[in-house]
């Protein structure tokens, strides 16, 4: 194993994330010592029990004192209290990161909050799963999956690449883009879908009670796809629709237009219309398995 | 292995679910002699080549000559030209079954061709993957898997009981219900989660070129289990959308309001509702595992 990348690695927050992190820097060797801090005590006493990380508690100053790398695992909507908490209390020359599934928003709610001297790189590990919390997490997590960084304009290079170095040996493949593209990639790839799903599965549980029981019933046609998907944390999502609204309102817009012509179709037997759009959409599934996707 | 339940069984289609339909009867002697026909010549010489059937070629007619079992294979929407093809060939007690996603549609177009003497049990196996044709069947497909039969009234009710025991043999759980009821689990259950992502993925294709490709790119955050959805069959879901118009349409309709509803919990920042909606999805998911249908 190589030199650890970092003296001290600090994670504010030890959910699904955080807790994969801690798992595989620790594997890989990627810091001296780990120190994480949570804003529930049972959470810590959870994390502390499954021994991943060297120091634990409720205390985010504390977490990040003398730390060279820290890493807000908050929810999007938590991370700029986060990062209003541990400023004071950044090493100089310290570089803090973040996780979240939108990027616009943490750049101009936690950028200015980073003092002089310390360098923010905003980054986003695509990956996850529908579970949540500190015994959710697993090493491989991140092995294979995109973790995508939005550097600020004037970012410092050394900072940025060196974040870009951690991730690629968390096992994931590097891009570099803009903020506000990623955020219009996302909303389509990621929130738009995770937001159809939440709403099948709302639409579901709404139905007359005889029917609902047979939905869990005969789930496996379909719609048993949906509710993994609308099974992710509730926290965590609410905050990527608040965040990245226009994005999203944006894809969402798009998509109800979509819906109402294909209702259309189907109210006057446009059988060819059907057709047309169900042969298109294949090709995007071979498009996606020729690119290695699926 | 015990007496084969049908000296001779006719599938009519042999796509992915009549040819599972011929390797599953085939592996557990269901049938002394099975036999085929589908439409165009090159799956005929396809099927003929897995050897998967004693007897194929493109005549419906002269498929079904002599069998006891009859089962159409093909698109809902071509159920009925098959059954007027078969109907003057038919032996006297032969049991005619399908494997249509739609029951009602079904019932009211290809009932009323069904000969005298000849019983009609609509069956519904509720398995299948979005790749198409003889080479993409497999034995194991309804293993497991829910099979659906919906008789019609005044069936006779040894012939029902012999399609479901075909069925269980198959490896299905059997479970009896109406027609329309059938059409209106299904629509909320598979139908819409179907339409849904054909609608999403549609979306995506129509987004900027330069936008496009990294959505493919991009696609594990959740988008690409909607392309693997939105890759199954163009004809047989159009004519699935067709059949069941009125379920669809009403489920639909619903999900719109549903939609709208969170569009503007989005627009006007109200996080409260969502995390509302998110926590009761997440719970769905809970009765699913508890149902073991996770």
């Amino acid at each position: 194993m190589s030199k650890p990348l970092f003296n001290k690695l600090a994670l504010i927050g030890i959910g699904l994330i955080g807790s994969s992190i801690a798992r595989v820097a620790r594997q890989e060797g990627l810091a001296g010592t780990i120190s994480a801090a949570t804003r529930r005590k049972e959470t810590a006493d959870e994390a502390r029990a499954l021994g991943i990380v060297d120091e634990i508690g409720t205390d985010n100053a504390a977490a990040v004192r003398d730390a060279d790398f820290v890493i807000l695992c908050t929810p999007v909507g938590a991370n700029a209290e986060a990062m209003a908490q541990i400023a004071p209390h950044l090493k100089q020359g310290a570089i803090v990161s973040d996780v979240g599934s939108v990027k616009q928003a943490v750049i101009r709610d936690v950028g200015p909050l980073s003092p002089q001297g310390v360098h923010f790189v905003p980054a986003h590990p695509v990956a996850g799963t529908e579970h949540s919390g500190p015994s959710a997490g697993f090493p491989e997590l991140f092995k294979g999956r995109w973790c995508i960084v939005t550097p600020i304009p004037g970012s410092d290079r050394a900072a940025v690449d060196k974040v870009i170095e951690f991730w690629r040996r968390c096992g994931s493949d590097m891009e570099e883009m803009a903020a506000d593209h990623h955020d219009k990639i996302l909303a389509i790839t990621s929130h738009l879908p995770h937001l159809i799903a939440y709403t099948i599965v709302g639409t579901a549980t709404d139905l007359e009670d005889d029917i609902k029981s047979e939905v869990i019933k005969f789930a496996a046609g379909g719609f048993r796809d949906f509710t993994r998907i609308a099974a992710s944390d509730p926290t965590m999502w609410r905050d990527v629709f608040l965040n990245n609204k226009e994005a999203v309102l944006e894809m969402l817009g798009r998509l109800s237009e979509d819906l109402a012509a294909l209702q259309r179709n189907i109210r006057w037997g446009e059988g060819d219309k059907l057709y047309e759009l169900f042969e298109r959409t294949r090709a995007i599934r071979r498009e996606l398995i020729d690119a290695k996707q699926a």
